[in-house]
């Protein structure tokens, strides 16, 4: 039989017999420290006793026992303090020096706060937007990975059901149809940090990508590395469903499986846990029928009407949150359309395609997306509605990327070859001025826009065209949006700071956007908020970038290629030149 | 005596006695798990007659013995894969239902890269710069805590001791003269997310600010916040030493003990640990005489002078970093001053006191921090020279804050009372325009500035006068710059977009800089690189700006006060005025 490392509470009250300290005598030498056994020692003067007697203590001889940190052990008060396992001296005077070193044990357990506050700083967000829908996406990004190789559908589900009489009773599910795991997998789900790259296998051989199939390792070349692979750190799944709420109950069943497997992770178990001095990282998989309810109690109706639904199920996996923090409540009611639109904008390359949400001409059939099958759906109960209010990702139509796909009136795309096995695909998309009127979607999160213009007496001229100061490029990673690092503009695309020949007026650089696709040899946070080395590297001299027309790569000069194609949108496709705020002959007084 | 959690392993290879599998018999019924002693049970043959012994199976009957993922366990190959502790099924067949449920123990300790890796995405930077400097501003963080309470000189020194030889025996320290730890303390050090506000004392009693004393929590007026108080989520120091190396060597003595303290903990000996199966999270703190070094071998003498020194110290801590990221070593040595000169910005108020580094007349001595003594050193060794290269933080005199304060024609004070206890203190100067050139200093990150402007034929208006497109304020928090927030500007300091009675040029708007200093009621990353609130706060409508003016504070309009001190900035300091790149009178063509 082999043998497993185990996280297991010594208490006193259940195992006393094996009731400890260890002591240096250190009165003088070097001698080893001794195990003390103190397993019915009710007191100090027992504890004396046996001391006395171990180490042939004389009555009249000096000597004190004390803590490592020198404090005197003396009387039933002192004696109390001592933990079960702690090592002790036995000293001459209180303040001598330490004839010889003594070691002692210390354990060093991280705080369950890694796990239940691990998420509260990852998720914040800058400028005053809200958090939520990057935690909802760690979990997505979890199902995606786990429905990567289905066969039919791929089906995704936000499930909010909120209890407005109980509000703490509201329940937060997100439950996929993918493949699954076994109650091993469970375990290590629930480990922190046991990224996919160091498992073992039960030989203590590493299985490193245990959970990618080949058909996604052998396909480097999936079109803007639409892989599902986003399963990297091991921290992601725990660290948002502790921002979103206090509990979790994973439930999930593997095709192969009979049983379906049930861990709950709570920061109230872990209190009650740290209270009793029981082992804080130990806990149960309750292994069961697909459809036993009967561990839920009548009143937690979702939780079993969830595990009701198990029985038309081969393998899913459902994530249950609980104790949902009362401030997002208000949040994932009011902003729903916010979030969603987030939500869809993150996603938009996974539940689109490729090409993303083009208009399909008179046909209202959603855009086929050849290589997958993704269906991501946010449904809305509230107490007393039996039909949820349901929203598929797939129908906004306003989200940033389907602004920029449908005002675009031409693209230009290219690649860059980073060094390594670094690959980055890159779409330019151009928005002309049409009539008195820039296409250039505006920021859906800001709002000052387009005020003020009409006002002769501008001073201050503030130039807002197009664009603005909103950078160039959006970056997705593995086809996932990491929504807070943005890459301003290239050397090959930036408006000529002097150039004596120019035939495309400046204003057209600030029509374009972007948008990056990375594969995985690109770095990100552990929240995946933000990419750690992609501008470094995009900016490394040996990084070659290269027009890609159809399905052809270009050798010629990007930079040429893509002022041909600038000056093209512009003579095709802008209808009249426009300076925003500035017209006419205007003679500076001031000079 | 008490007792306290132990995370200790069971390894069957030394404690064979304590042995042993849970067995569910569920061919049918409901019963609870049996737990089955396995010492001594060397093969398949000997585990399956205890149990048929124990569960009175016949030969006829139908049984099979799985795991509860219905891996059959019916030979020695099998049976060598079962772990200890592991929970089996006895079972009618292979695939049948499961009569009732069945909870297996599973443990979930977090994998040490928890520590280990901590930092490794932590401390990135973004736009090329280097991370390092704020891997050791988390060590002079702990380091400016720990000095807090001194009477005499708070010094603090990083030490880097280059081995050209072997590279890897390279060592950084980071040594302070400040409190020390007890045993206890640095035994809670290693706790990972133990941070001040949840560590208990022996009697299990919240110790809130254990590490705080009341001098410095009774002391909220304190300016710009410098109260040294800068831990906070027990992450700082394990992220940052294991972002620069792969081991460390805590040493630390307080002032009450005889005896020094030193714990280490090192990626080695993890996964020596895992390997062997032992306790991941228990090591040794060794108690020994100052000036002890019989522990150390000789050849590693950097640790053993480091030793030697304490005969001569009262409390002190040393952080022994070793395994040093071999990428670091050419940044550390060829990048000094560029890395010295960012920590002098980042502590640049703790080192030179709330005025900051002002110009000090004839006279060539250090501006006197009066409520502080601090010394930050670098000290650069390298093998043979026995005279470290030596940088003392406070002498660096083009750290930006240095910049902006010495070119300063004019500040204006203000406040900024935010909900609750939020505290802001503002700090905005002008830089004048003086005969032909923006005083405005220059971002010392970036290189492109000032070029091309001569180029009469410049088309594409590159208008970058004085600050440029940079945010006014650069954040500090309890007095320590979080480098990657910055805010743009407030309303009441915005140039104007519409106004009919300007006196001041645009320009002037653009030549100010400014600094914010907030208390601790705002939060931070626990990288601390971001605040997570302080922008939303800012801007929340009860959020009042006042301007300080001398001592005092003035109850006007801050808008007004403003634009009259902007005002008068420019007709008094302004040699010119100056429109960059813009010249007389312009006709655009192109309309
Ligand atoms: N919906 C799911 N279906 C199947 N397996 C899952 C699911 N969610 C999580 N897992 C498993 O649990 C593991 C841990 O998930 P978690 O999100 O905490 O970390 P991760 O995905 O490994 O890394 P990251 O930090 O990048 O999210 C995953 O690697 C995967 O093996
Ligand atoms: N140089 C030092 N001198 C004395 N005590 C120290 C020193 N460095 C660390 N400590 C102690 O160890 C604790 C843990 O330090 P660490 O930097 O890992 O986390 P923290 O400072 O508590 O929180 P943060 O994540 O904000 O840094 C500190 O709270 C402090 O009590
Ligand atoms: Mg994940
Ligand atoms: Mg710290």
């Amino acid at each position: 039989m082999a043998t497993r490392m185990q996280d297991r509470a010594h208490s006193a009250e259940s195992e006393d017999e094996e009731a400890f300290v260890y002591i240096f005598d250190r009165r003088k030498g070097d001698a080893p420290e001794q195990k003390i056994p103190t397993g019915g020692l009710f007191n100090f003067e027992n504890f004396h006793s046996k001391l006395a007697e171990h180490f042939d203590l004389d009555e009249g001889e000096n000597y004190v026992i004390t803590t490592t940190n020198r404090e005197p052990i003396f009387d039933d008060d002192t004696w109390d303090l001592v933990d079960n396992g702690e090592t002790l001296y036995l000293l001459r005077a209180v303040d001598q020096d330490l004839p010889a070193q003594a070691q002692e044990r210390v354990n060093y357990l991280p705080h369950y706060d890694t796990i239940v506050k691990g998420g509260m700083y990852e998720y914040y967000a800058s400028e005053g937007q809200n958090p939520l829908p990057y935690a909802f996406a760690e979990l997505i990004d979890n199902a995606l990975a786990a429905t990567a190789n289905n066969v039919g559908s791929r089906q995704i589900e936000i499930r909010l059901h909120f209890d407005d009489v109980t509000p703490s009773k509201s329940v937060v599910l997100v439950v996929d149809n993918g493949k699954g795991m076994s109650s091993r997998q469970l375990n290590n789900w629930a480990i922190y940090r046991l990224s996919k790259f160091i498992r073992k296998d039960q030989r203590g051989k590493l299985v490193p990508g245990e959970e990618i199939e080949p058909s996604s390792v052998d396909t480097p070349q999936v079109p803007r590395s639409l892989n599902s692979d986003i399963s990297y750190f091991g921290v992601g799944g725990k660290q948002a469903i502790f921002f979103i709420g206090s509990s979790t109950r994973m439930i999930t069943k593997p095709r192969e499986s009979k049983d379906v497997h049930e861990l709950t992770i709570s920061k109230e178990e872990f209190e009650r846990k740290e209270k009793n001095k029981e082992a804080i990282y130990s806990g149960y998989i309750r292994n069961r029928k697909p459809g036993d309810v009967s561990h839920i109690p009548a009143e937690e109706e979702t939780i079993r009407q969830l595990i009701e639904e198990e029985l038309g199920k081969t393998s899913f996996t459902a994530v249950a949150i609980q104790g949902i923090n009362p401030q997002h409540i208000p949040y994932l009611k009011g902003n729903l359309t916010q979030w969603t639109r987030q939500l869809a904008h993150i996603y938009h390359y996974y539940i689109h395609g490729p090409n993303g949400n083009q208009k399909h001409g008179d046909s209202k059939t959603r855009a086929p997306s050849p290589f997958m099958n993704i269906d991501i759906q946010v449904k809305v109960y509230t107490k007393g509605n039996s039909v949820p209010k349901q929203i598929d990702l797939r129908d906004i139509e306003d989200d940033m990327q389907t602004l920029f796909i449908r005002t675009a009136a031409s693209t230009f795309e290219f690649k860059a070859s980073v060094e390594g096995m670094g690959r980055v695909e890159g779409v330019m998309r151009y928005h002309p001025f049409l009539y008195e009127r820039e296409t250039y979607p505006p920021d859906v999160n800001m709002t000052f826009f387009e005020a003020d213009i009409e006002d002769e007496h501008d001073y201050a001229i503030d130039i807002r065209p197009a664009r603005g100061k909103r950078p160039i490029f959006e970056c997705y990673w593995n086809g996932r949006l990491i929504p807070y690092t943005t890459v301003e503009e290239f050397e090959w695309c930036s408006a000529p700071k002097k150039s004596k020949q120019i035939y495309v007026p400046t204003e057209c650089y600030n029509r374009v956007s972007g948008v990056l696709f990375t594969n995985d040899q690109f770095q990100v946070s552990t929240n995946k908020l933000t990419f750690l080395d992609l501008e470094m590297k995009l900016r490394d001299k040996n990084t070659a970038f290269s027009r890609i027309s159809g399905t052809q790569e270009k050798r010629t000069q990007i930079e040429k290629d893509f002022f041909a194609w600038l000056k093209e949108c512009h003579e095709q496709c802008d209808k009249q030149v426009r300076f925003s705020g500035f017209k006419g002959v205007v003679t500076r007084l001031d000079l």
